[in-house]
């Protein structure tokens, strides 16, 4: 099958953001905090740093830097990217700001996700209806949460983010209750990201570098089970939660899991609680999801999951994101599929999920200069 | 097809330990401290409980137990229910002893893997063809552990065991260096089961009982990578890995995730360390397994894996275990297998990896007493 008629949406994108601007929004007394860059380990870990810990020289460096990357996030840039790499539409995470859970002060973090929230709600998302950008929720206390949440929804943001890991409460605590209540009234998919929300640097030494992102891969199916087991996903059934760069190929394997222990603990008297309507693979198949860019494994799965779990993306801009050859790596992946298998996995999920028109994800994106436009 | 005639090796098999086994052949000083059972929490979790941690209630009804603890333990029985169930042989590891990695002592430690494993020499290893038994690995330090492993190789127990996670260095570590070279000289396969080495408990609260199951599997994709991506598969090809009862589905996406950022991540200089010949999915494909009672995913991936990573297991005694249906979940999950795939995920490879004698495992255990033998 020949994919390359299918419309295809990313449903991992990324923007590099301005290097000031946060530093240029926060008040004063938190200016030395404001987070300015990530730094990478040898452990392809990476590390958030704030402007207090950056030299001279790197601020020299980000300030010549600047005007590429403001041009980059540029939206008229971004369409051409898109048009070149056979994109119709992006879902699109911060880059740094995958970071901002890591800090202990919970003023600065939600001042943190404000900022980042009105800068991408302006530079994307009020002028395109071929971009959902994530909201980032500061999940220092839950008010706070709510507030910004409510915020965000009214602002017309396109999801909900979360760190991977639940902080300050793993994802099964009643803690999360209200936020789901209120997510779901939102109608906003709840988005976690790979790498936010705990330590990157699991192991050191010989292979780390490869080994910590199977880690923090791993941390999805651990999260997924907690919003299972705890009955979350079936109070909630409007709650839908998108792993993102996470691949899918595990969901299959933990809805095996899960099931079968669920079923051997019911003899257990105490250990299965709550007891739930179905089996916990229904709400897995029904209400998570999970991204990728190469994943033959998820897609092979698709007898056992479903499509629905599974979303493409292309995870642009970073170096390990398929442009500029994003529609051969799908036509390698998904050329052996149903055609409206593979429609919905490179673009129908996301766009009933993140809420894109249907219209405009159908369509590429135009070419603004005729005089470069292809003859037919 | 009909799997009845297949021969089955259960490479999942337990003993429940006399609970006077530490106590009764430690030395006086330590003997407060002899492991003497585990205690279950709410959380699907198990902890050990030393000797003086345990009531005089509980010795009581230990006391009262312990003769028909005994005669679970005894061949003849064991091969009575191994009939009964259709099993051929079996790969035998420990129950208290899976928690005593949990303890701080080195030499209270190493004195607990030896008096198990000169215990399961005498009980079972020494006097059945049909039994392999994992010796366990003091893993406190290297002098230690090599010592233990050149007994236990010398004693010719089965197989050796290590904790599921790295304790105390990472599986990665050139610390283990001496050990994989050891143990490959040796031919014994290294086998890691699930719950040991590490805290069950990584949640509290709704859910987490079946939810900490799907985290502790998840420490066999983490170590499983480490032992890939550090090169200790590539340098050692005759050192093969089990992960028991940990389900053998994660293994392909394992493999895909590896893969892909081991491939990336060339282009950053310094992550990827060492360099492999091949890629990781190559040393997983040959030399790691996972053992199951249920994983018909880990199945439907045989088409990407092979069948060599794939061993079935029933978890006897224990309660999540197949025991008495083996043969009926066994046709259910492999029916629709082309025999030689069935057999070897069923027998032959933990013939194989455990060096059973294939006459042997080849014949149904005789049943001894003529008078209820059934007439053909």
């Amino acid at each position: 099958m020949d994919t390359s008629a299918i419309p295809l949406v990313s449903a991992d994108a990324h923007v590099n953001e301005p290097r000031r601007l946060w530093w240029d929004a926060l008040p004063a007394s938190m200016r030395d905090r404001a987070p300015a860059r990530i730094r990478p380990s040898e452990e392809g870990a990476w590390e958030l740093r704030r402007h207090e810990q950056t030299t001279l020289t790197q601020r020299q460096a980000d300030a010549a830097e600047e005007a590429a990357r403001n041009e980059q996030n540029d939206l008229a840039h971004r369409l051409a990217v898109m048009r070149e790499d056979g994109i119709n539409a992006e879902c699109v995470f911060p880059t740094i700001g995958l970071y901002v859970w890591e800090m202990d002060d919970a003023a600065l973090g939600e001042a943190c996700c404000q900022i980042y929230n009105d800068w991408i709600f302006d530079t994307l998302e009020s002028k395109s209806p071929r971009h959902r950008c994530a909201g980032m929720i500061p999940t220092w206390d839950m008010a706070m949460a709510l507030r910004e949440l409510r915020r965000i929804a009214d602002l017309g943001l396109g999801s909900a983010m979360l760190p991977l890991r639940g902080v300050p409460e793993e994802y099964n605590s009643p803690h999360w209750e209200p936020f789901w209540e209120a997510v779901e009234e939102c109608g906003l998919p709840v988005v976690l990201h790979q790498g936010s929300g705990h330590d990157m640097l699991f192991y050191r030494g010989p292979g780390a570098a490869v080994a910590n992102l199977l880690a923090t891969q791993s941390m999805a199916p651990r999260s997924a089970a907690l919003l299972t087991t705890s009955g979350a996903l079936e109070r909630h059934p409007g709650l839908h939660v998108v792993f993102v760069e996470t691949n899918a190929a595990w969901l299959s394997w933990a809805m095996d899991t899960l099931d079968s222990y669920y079923d051997a603990f019911l003899a257990n008297p105490g250990w299965v609680r709550p007891e739930l309507a179905e089996k916990p693979s229904h709400y897995l198949r029904r209400q998570v999801h999970g991204t990728f860019q190469w994943d033959p494994t998820g897609i092979h799965n698709i007898d056992r999951t479903g499509t629905g779990p599974l979303l493409w993306g292309s995870d642009y801009p970073h170096s390990e994101g398929t442009y500029p050859h994003s529609r051969a790596v799908v036509q390698e992946q998904f050329g052996h599929l149903a055609e409206a298998d593979a429609a919905a996995i490179l673009g129908g999920n996301a766009t009933r999920l993140f809420g894109f028109d249907p219209a405009v994800v159908g369509t590429p994106v135009p070419d603004p200069d005729p005089t470069t436009r292809r003859t037919a």
